[in-house]
């Protein structure tokens, strides 16, 4: 073990500073949760001072939340120039979240103080050191965010050490280094830390970067190999502009390649869940290439790759990916060759070979459908109909004879239903189901699919949508663009994803709930 | 000057091992010459050995692509064990490419050579050596990818070193260290490089990075900081898993912090459209938070930073967003504040204040619409309209009485109409369109709306849409979740951004629509 470094995490505070975020209450309290089961040190979760939504927050986390590992810090500023602490709305409003952890920002860039908040120098020394004291006097745990500390220290080194003792004289328990901007590269971060741990002493270094030269997550990591014992940032990388330094990869870096102690070890084998859960809150889709936790983190592609992996995953794997709860997954594409179809036809075909002239057919289909725009890396199960109906071993269990929609709404806000009417034949019996919907077209179809199936496959009761996702294929020929309508539907046990494609969206929400039904009924 | 690193392009290549992404032949010619515009200094566009489609590219390239500062590479592996250079299929597809460049990779771990490819420590040797004289003795350049080198060097550092010097003693031009698996942190990337620039003296080394522990940009400008004079990357980081380091940040970083010379310096104002235009060719969503290039790299929501940058844009931006021909963004949220708000109300009405009671009616409505599943950061259009109908500077144009579409379809392939019908009201008069419209519903309310508006406003026939985006906000809830619509419109001249949410995506759309269309007329 190479010791502790305390996890810092700032979603609901420099995460909320992203576009696109906005959390209510309650997402703040359920990423809480999700953050001290993780075990983080320090869930940073608001500012009091600026936002009154986030004092509702702490005062809703005082009744309903019970951390366990982690303690909540409220976030402020020092107080303002000329102010007294006793009477600074700042501190004052950061006094009242009740948090046992402060963390305050000061400046330790010369510019800043003197163009920006416009003051002098040494009134914002003041500043720090006034708060720091009034802060410990109520006994609070006192986290000084020394912001813009690197383009300070380069700028003026006297004046950014200054300000970082000042802060540790008045008794700050942790001083931390921001790369506010985010602009400081590696090299530069790693020998300005090693200085302030080596030469100048400091033992309670915390390191805070941003992303804007892309280099957060080592920025981060090179700090803690330079002395730093605790790494701000937002489990999912969200913040400010180009966001915070993400804590997911950190982690994973940090406990895997260098024995540092950040969390229990246990709970890396939750990290890209705890990644997936708190983008779902957020309302932000999961960055796909994400380090570790992504969903491409383990995917195969290559067709060298692939030969290798499943000879031995450490040829092209750094680590397992259940080391963190993540899925190796093998790609369909013309890249990788015939053997990922292969694995798909041999499930329904034992007999086929690499060489079949079927093989070649259903990849001639397949590169036709992805040239219309279908993607099959997402929705497998209608690469399986496909390839059944090129060998033959597909029977439909309906035939779909007609629909019809119709969506009518006169003015005012009253909603208006959706009508479906749907037309299928099973066998030589006809089916004619009409439903009407509050909620939209697509609901309404789905649903008058069902009620017209289900006179025939009992199973149909069993299975229902898990996630509906559409995109636009080529967006900038606007309304006549074509759609992608990604489905995945499950039984409870298992689950299977398809996929339509149209420039009419009805139309492609209904390839999909076709191909999803017919896929289930083969397999029941 | 810090002197010359030559930038080794992979998107073709590399980057199409990326999930989700299929170039066609014409999509790679489109991408090469953007590189080429950017003045890299080595595109490798594809593996011909293993892949059909590359090799026609390259027989296309001789006829249609004229590069004018780039080199084409094509992509391959040493000579397979056991066979003769001269009938190695790999080899010979490799020079039929009839690329000026070659980049051939070979083992440099010996895990990877006894377990994966099954050879002795000798035959690779022989294989790398044999491989390169070959390509040399045909008159190309040749660079030398020693795949794995990291991991090959911590496990057996002689066995690596002497792969690198059978490479350079053979003759080749470049020798390129490859973190294959992605997982080498940044220190140790550092201090292996200095290693073989020193006291090793290789003066031609080249470096490869993958993102695995989301530090491939930070790797890449260390290796370069410790010698190397070539980086291998992809433009927007597509690449296998994780994706490979992103030339975009890196040739940033070396640029503008290292004073390297990397692309001709005028290029570097191109650098953001040049990653949105590869994009778009790979029909991959631009990465919001990317480095520099980012929608959001220079976008600033706190209100703190607001204020600060109105005073002073260096006080939160790394470097200036026209540095890389990116954008400043302020953004509208409750986190920053009135000042973003003030600036969309004061163009309508410049008399009101932060502190009026309209602004506050303003923000609780904003806010409600948010919470709502309105976003008005991608459509501040929209919010003009929401502010200006709260100050009663509002008039309808139109009012929409009525509308019905009729989607239908019979069994078979043959396309069916989208029928769309529509009761507007202007003044006194009414006016009733119908239309029959191929594409899809969307288009025919577009159509419907636009025909029956065109009687009174000559306007409208000048505007279009630019681009449609559909976006699904609750997805775990299925076919009931929330759509949200974003439509950019143009006049040509100006553009402007609506929104529309509901469950039915019919309404979604046609309320982005109607403020479309709203806009234009106040603005006409």
């Amino acid at each position: 073990m190479s010791g502790k470094v305390h996890i810092f995490d700032s979603t609901l505070r420099d995460g909320s500073q992203a576009q696109g975020i906005s959390f209510s209450v309650h997402d703040k309290l359920k990423i809480a949760a999700k953050l001290d089961e993780m075990g983080v040190s320090y869930i940073e979760a608001g500012n009091p001072g600026s936002n009154r939504k986030d004092l509702e927050f702490f005062t809703a986390a005082r009744e309903e939340l019970k951390l366990t590992q982690a303690k909540l810090c409220a976030f402020g500023s020092t107080r303002r120039p000329g102010s007294r602490v006793e009477e600074d709305a700042g501190l004052q409003a950061l006094v009242s979240a009740g948090a046992p952890v402060t963390a305050i920002f000061g400046k330790s860039w010369d510019f800043h103080v003197t163009d920006i908040i416009k003051t002098t120098l040494e009134e914002n020394l003041a500043m720090i050191k006034d708060s720091i004291v009034y802060l410990k006097s109520l006994g609070k745990e006192v986290i000084f965010d020394a912001e813009h500390f690197f383009d300070g220290y380069k700028h003026n080194p006297a004046y950014a050490l200054t300000v970082l003792a000042t802060a540790r004289n008045a008794g700050a328990d942790w001083l931390v280094l921001c790369d506010t901007n985010g602009g400081t590269l590696p090299l530069e971060i790693y020998s300005i830390v090693s200085e302030l741990s080596g030469r100048h002493g400091y033992t309670n270094l915390g390191i805070h970067c941003h992303n804007d030269a892309g280099t957060a997550v080592a920025n981060s990591v090179l700090a803690v190999q330079a002395g730093a014992r605790q790494v701000q940032g937002t489990f999912n990388g969200f913040g400010e502009r180009c966001g915070n330094a993400n804590l997911s990869s950190i982690i994973a870096d940090l406990m895997l390649k260098l024995g540092y102690d950040c969390i229990p070890a246990d709970n890396l084998k939750q990290l890209s869940a705890a990644y997936r859960y708190i983008s779902e809150v957020s309302n932000v889709i999961p960055y796909e290439r994400e380090a570790y936790v992504g969903y491409c983190a383990f995917a195969h592609k290559g067709g060298m790759h692939i030969d290798a992996v499943n000879k031995n995953s450490a040829s092209f794997e750094h680590v397992p990916p259940e080391a963190v709860g993540n899925e190796r997954r093998i790609l369909m594409s013309e890249v990788s060759g015939r053997s990922t179809l292969m694995a798909i036809i041999n499930k329904i075909a034992p007999h086929i070979t690499r060489d079949s002239e079927e093989t070649q057919r259903i990849l001639d289909k397949l590169k036709d459908k992805e040239y219309h725009g279908y993607q099959f890396e997402g929705a497998e199960h209608s690469l399986e109909l496909l390839a059944r109906k090129e060998l033959g071993l597909f029977q439909h269990s309906f035939e779909l004879l007609d629909y019809k929609v119709i969506i009518e709404k006169g003015n005012g806000s009253g909603k208006s239903p959706s009508l479906a009417f749907i037309k299928i034949r099973v066998d030589d019996m006809i089916e004619e189901v009409g439903v009407s919907d509050e909620v939209g077209p697509v609901n309404a179809l789905d649903k008058a699919l069902r009620r017209a199936l289900h006179k025939f496959y009992e199973a149909i009761s069993q299975m229902y949508l898990a996630d509906y996702k559409v995109r636009v294929i080529d967006s900038d020929s606007a309304t006549q663009a074509k759609v992608r309508v990604m489905i995945e539907s499950t039984d409870g046990v298992t689950s299977w994803s398809t996929v339509g494609v149209s420039t009419n969206i009805i139309d492609a929400s209904l390839q999909a709930l076709i191909d999803s039904v017919e896929y289930r009924l083969i397999n029941k």
